[in-house]
């Protein structure tokens, strides 16, 4: 089924979820804006991309995770040229620290808070 | 190693993710906050908690993802009673709509800028 704006999708697992949270420093707001815009559409047009999740606080921590078919199909995402550049940029200008997991999910399920139509309609 | 405040930890995989990604409702900041807060010291305080890592951003979508050592300390938490009762008010008043995932972490590392004394040293 398909999901709100902002979260990932909910395919069948298993599956695979790259966890990156990260401190950003307070340096180049816009390089970093354009360059996250940048890497969100192209990580969506690589092949067994799923889907994304984001947020950032005020307090400059972040979560960003991406959901894939594969470990290939990450492997490939990280391998790609353009995204590592933008890797080596991330570490030398945008980020303070982070920390990547790479995980297989198991079990899903959302929910969501029911319209006026649906209670209607029970 | 140790991580920085506000990362989870980075023990040897195996371990698991319970990753929560929510959009809030406008709806009681101060109750959401406090009970946030106390779950957030609750879970620290359950069996096979490793740790979490938490943002929201300014609109309303935020992500937890709190880390594991087995699925069975998952469930126990799950199982908490005042958690759930937590749960039940997070569905009837915080919550526009949430996905949780479960999943089994099966690589991750993490990078720290460089201090000055570290590259001194070098």
């Amino acid at each position: 089924m398909s999901t709100p704006t902002g979260f990932g999708p909910r395919p069948e697992p298993p599956y695979y979820a790259v966890i990156f949270a990260s401190l950003r420093t307070p340096h180049d707001a816009a390089g970093y804006a354009e360059a996250a815009e940048r890497m969100a559409a192209l990580a969506a047009a690589q092949p067994g991309y799923l889907g994304v999740e984001s947020a950032r606080g005020a307090d400059g921590l972040g979560i960003t995770v991406s959901y894939w078919q594969s470990l290939e199909a990450i492997q490939a995402w990280r391998a790609h040229v353009e995204h590592s550049a933008i890797r080596e940029q991330g570490r030398a200008t945008w980020y303070e620290h982070y920390e990547l997991r790479v995980a297989k999910v198991e079990r899903a399920y959302g929910w969501s808070r029911p319209t006026p139509e649906s209670l209607e309609s029970t």
